[in-house]
């Protein structure tokens, strides 16, 4: 998680312009203008690839509090990435043009559009290296877990990811099928490591990070 | 291929410190601090990341006029990568805190850091969607396209991508098996895609590129 650093969130509060979304709206998709970024102010947000097929790769899921779009900020014309709202969600929208003229007159602001940028850059490159070398069941594990620390609350069962997932929101953010997924559930039910609820609760918290430190055997 | 950019070049020169590397030599592995950025005068350096268990997937082959280690102008204080020269190299290295000093009295120099590190991540992003979308022979064909933008030249009997490759190289830099990649390879050459010798030549480009829209059957 990106935590909104202080120059950006004076920046967003003076010059940014609220905008709601329902559950299931799109807030950008591919090929739309590259003119915003965006901070969440209340609810949560999906990002993904989409294929020329259809097929999805969902990149992370964000909540209260994280920006999103930042690639605005560079010279990119067009998104490459879609954004949907996963509930009804809040969100502060700022013009890139108007952002960047004001980081020019201060260092401070382009400080930390450089480490935003450059921490989501690495976010991705883990995201990789996560395709490349762990079999399913551990991204599985991993994916829960990078979840459980953005949207996370603890309660007496055990770590509660507060953000309803469903069988297929996992799969995209894996790059597995839903069957698959289904699968590895209900082994991760069946071993105890997770509890079903209407919120995934991570039972054994211990045991899923063991699981997600597992490689795949043997690349494809 | 990132361009290197006015303002950086004069700075590289001004400030930069020349270095010298032997084929197979790391110019930087995980975890070294992470405190210059590089532009390459002359030859040719893998990018790649490591996994725990020593396998490797290489992000790219970079040459001359490009720059790596960008990564270093953000707050990150290990390298996340290895980078190694794959033959005789020279590279110009600069003091990350001294550019972004620069950077600071310098808003067109920031941007140009900005665009850079936001291309890189672009990048970083393609390769990502290829290794969830693509299967096998659509990546090696991708990544041979690929290859020939930064090190291609024209010669009577094709595209000349000017850069010895292993099967080991290239299985690394697709995320498969030599195994796999010395097969597809094979197939390659019998289709007339490509030409064998002490450089891989693309002889039938418009073929190779159909190739590189191909999709995975099936995700894993």
């Amino acid at each position: 998680m990106i935590p909104l650093t202080s120059r950006f969130s004076e920046i967003l509060e003076q010059r940014g312009v609220l905008l709601h979304f329902k559950r299931g709206d799109l807030i950008y998709g591919l090929d739309d203008p590259n003119d915003m970024i965006y901070w969440i102010k209340k609810g949560r947000v999906k990002l993904s690839y989409l294929d020329e097929t259809g097929r999805k790769l969902a990149l992370d899921i964000f909540g209260e509090g994280q920006l999103f779009g930042e690639l605005s900020l560079t010279q990119v014309d067009k998104r490459e990435l879609l954004a949907e709202a996963l509930e009804s969600t809040e969100v502060v929208a700022a013009d890139r043009n108007r952002l960047l003229d004001q980081a020019k007159r201060d260092p401070r602001l382009m400080f930390e559009i450089l480490n935003l940028i450059g921490s989501r850059s690495r976010s991705v490159q883990h995201k990789l290296e996560d395709m490349a070398f762990k079999d399913l069941p551990t991204r599985l594990a991993r994916v829960l877990l990078h979840l459980s620390d953005t949207h996370g609350h603890h309660t007496p069962q055990g770590l509660q990811i507060d953000c309803r997932l469903t069988h297929q929101d996992l799969a995209d953010l894996i790059g597995a099928t839903r069957t698959n997924v289904t699968m590895m559930l209900s082994m991760f039910y069946s071993n105890g490591l997770l509890k079903k609820g209407r919120y995934i609760t991570i039972t054994d918290e211990r045991q899923l990070r063991e699981k997600g430190y597992g490689h795949k055997e043997q690349l494809n």
